[in-house]
């Protein structure tokens, strides 16, 4: 590859740029006229406006995409996360241009979009997924069957049902009678539908994730996990790498499932297995993502692997060049958002030792409205999540971000939860804390 | 310890705030009056102005820097580096006024900075120095034995000589007597004495340093060396950890003879052993530093040892927590310097995966005409020498520094010389380039 276009913005735009000029691949920034001063425009080698200030006229508009990448005659397309990034058409598009869209074929990316085909394609590879009752039903009789199969506490749901309507955690054999009358009643009252299933229920389940890369060569490899329990409104806060309350057993089968699924499915590029762990060996299938995570830094330092290069590379044609991970240190991330837009008029973020920052603020730069509300992201590492938590609590206190409202007071109250530091918390957690 | 008054400005003082921080441990910054808007005096936990711009009468004024810490409690002072770190008179006034100096005692202080003593204390400890004559001598027949002992090539010069007079690099037995004549009459021309001395000659060596620890329980590590070849003017400007010249039979030497030493002179504290290394187990004593070095950044990232933590902890009274060094990556500093004093209109510093800025710069700050030029370091690391060289070249270029003249330039060029991309350079390399 001789020139790639970054259909992105902000720190992941950034990030891939400076994986380019390591690379001595030449850069394309795309940009909204909101975006016309921002530094993924002055750090690319070339940029082209490909419209206007709403993601649909721009970063989510394909066909002006394509047409950036044929006019600077880019031979490939890095979609960075969200956006366009697990687009099957857009992915099919680019194939049919003759363009390379860094990542995986856009059959793969259609099949792991979709939660039915996924967990199909998942339980075929072998990775556990929740169990659930085989179908639905409509009597206490087969509840209870299905339950006993599945093993108490239980999620009882209605088929048609939503917003937590008709939902009930059965924890033992005890008052299920009563409590599957109740919810049938009111799901037929709700929905107008008295079908019923059960999955299992996960009381505290953390949010551990596995990094994979997989060439084209049939190669596939886990590169570390990383825990994102830390969660508002699902989206993640803080993430760790690795998931300190995972034992080594169950690593390794995460590895092991992670790995496999991806070879089953002829995977390419680097691609996250998100799981639901919930104790020694027992891990379930969420989603996979077909990209490069916001979360990634936590990985590349605790092992040393430079997943956006190894990304490109493989894109490339390159077999993936380690068949081991050397891992040490604990890392942390903080996702650094903005409350309000906005110019920012002061800014020191924290660097020195211990610390990496991914972000594309500069001071006098404007924060427009119309995007992501993440501006940057603090990363500390130390030999340990103590350590980790400590320089990333100095990095937050000496970080000046002025002229705009952001999460940066919040981020350090959570950093000070007695919970959160002796890592007492799942995905449920941080909503129970704020609410 | 509860509180630290650090006796320096800049980077320094700001890389040890940091590092306060992360121990519980109070920081006092100590201030000139040209430095009232400096970072560090905005990042410590409380500040005294100790003087006016001039060094000598804050930075250097002892007896103001003590009022300062005994106004404020301070129950130590780190010194940094220059200034008054390898001040042996303020190290004892510290121990006189009751207040812990982070560093060595002033008598190992005193004795380091003397470069005969050093020099004879590294003798007795079995430390190679440079070989020389053993006293003077003004006929050629002494010079002749001198030199068979040493071994040419030799260095000839004049006892009173000084500025290169008198000075001949003596290959071989061939013309010696010639060239003798010539220098020892020059030397009584220019300097009334015609006593000359002969030491080893050394054509191209390279400066590789030994970090070394050592705790007030008699344990000393070497902690990785560096190689610090590339200077100006005796200056150092991009400094690389490991050495990569260096064979692992004479890095294990040079680790032991300063262990041994830092043994044999109760050695506490951080501290540096500077070589000339000429070849394989071909390695000389030049001096001690008795304080952590600008350069200790790549050490922190090539060994995952925060050296500035463990200063501290050792000047506690604790022992050095670790008997191994594991050693992974490359990594690169340059040293950014301002031309020019003067107000920083725009600023940005790299940042991301592979690299870390040590720095005091924020935009809108006034860089002073009275200190040190050094306004930053930017440190790259990789695998290998080559990624972190890439690295660099990468940070150098998205760097902006506006408002004042910095070495910038002249440091993206250097990392596009052919020799310096081989490694084929030795301490008089850079000054020969740029002559």
């Amino acid at each position: 590859m001789k020139k790639i276009l970054i259909a992105n913005r902000g720190e992941i735009a950034v990030r891939i740029i400076r994986a380019c000029k390591l690379l001595n691949i030449w850069s394309v920034a795309v940009y909204s006229t909101a975006d016309a001063t921002a530094m993924h425009v002055a750090m690319a080698d070339d940029a082209v406006c490909i419209g206007g200030p709403n993601p649909e006229d721009s970063y989510l508009n394909q066909q002006s995409i394509i047409a950036a990448a044929q006019i600077t005659h880019a031979d490939a397309i890095h979609p960075g996360y969200g956006f366009l990034s697990e687009n099957a058409d857009f992915a099919k598009l680019c194939e049919e241009q003759g363009i390379k869209f860094i990542g995986p074929s856009s059959k793969v990316i259609s099949i792991m979009g979709e939660k039915s085909a996924a967990r199909k394609t998942m339980i075929k590879a072998g990775v556990p997924v929740i169990p659930g009752s085989k179908s639905d039903f409509t009597t206490f009789a087969a509840a209870q069957e299905a339950a006993e199969q599945i093993g108490y506490p239980v999620m009882l749901k209605a088929s048609s049902g939503g917003g937590g309507k008709g939902m009930r955690v059965i924890e033992s054999d005890e008052d299920f009678q009563n409590q599957f009358d109740l919810a049938q009643a009111e799901s037929k009252n709700d929905f107008g539908d008295d079908h019923m299933y059960l999955e299992k229920y996960l009381p505290h389940p953390r949010h551990i994730e596995v990094q994979i890369a997989a060439d084209q060569f049939g190669n596939a490899i886990a590169i570390g996990e990383r825990d994102c329990s830390l969660q508002q409104r699902h989206q993640k806060v803080i993430e760790e790498a690795p998931a300190s309350t995972l034992d080594e057993v169950t690593r390794q089968q995460m590895f092991d499932v992670s790995v496999k699924a991806a070879k089953d499915i002829h995977y390419e590029g680097l691609g996250t297995m998100e799981f639901l762990f919930d104790g020694p060996e027992k891990f379930y299938f969420m989603e996979m993502n077909t990209r490069v995570q916001v979360e990634h830094p936590v990985t590349e330092l605790t092992t040393d692997v430079d997943l956006v290069d190894l990304q490109i590379k493989i894109a490339q044609g390159e077999p993936i060049p380690f068949a081991e991970i050397s891992r040490h240190n604990f890392a942390l991330e903080c996702r650094i958002n903005a409350k309000t837009a906005g110019k920012v008029t002061a800014l020191h973020l924290p660097a020195g030792h211990g610390i990496r920052t991914d972000s594309a603020l500069y001071q006098g730069y404007s924060v427009p409205p119309n995007y992501d509300s993440m501006i940057a992201k603090i990363i500390s590492f130390g030999h340990d999540r103590e350590s980790a938590i400590k320089q990333m609590a100095g990095a937050l206190d000496e970080t000046v971000i002025g002229g705009i409202n952001t999460n940066l007071d919040f981020l350090t109250q959570v950093l000070q939860e007695p919970d959160y530091l002796i890592n007492h918390t799942d995905i449920g957690w941080l909503d129970k804390l704020t609410q």
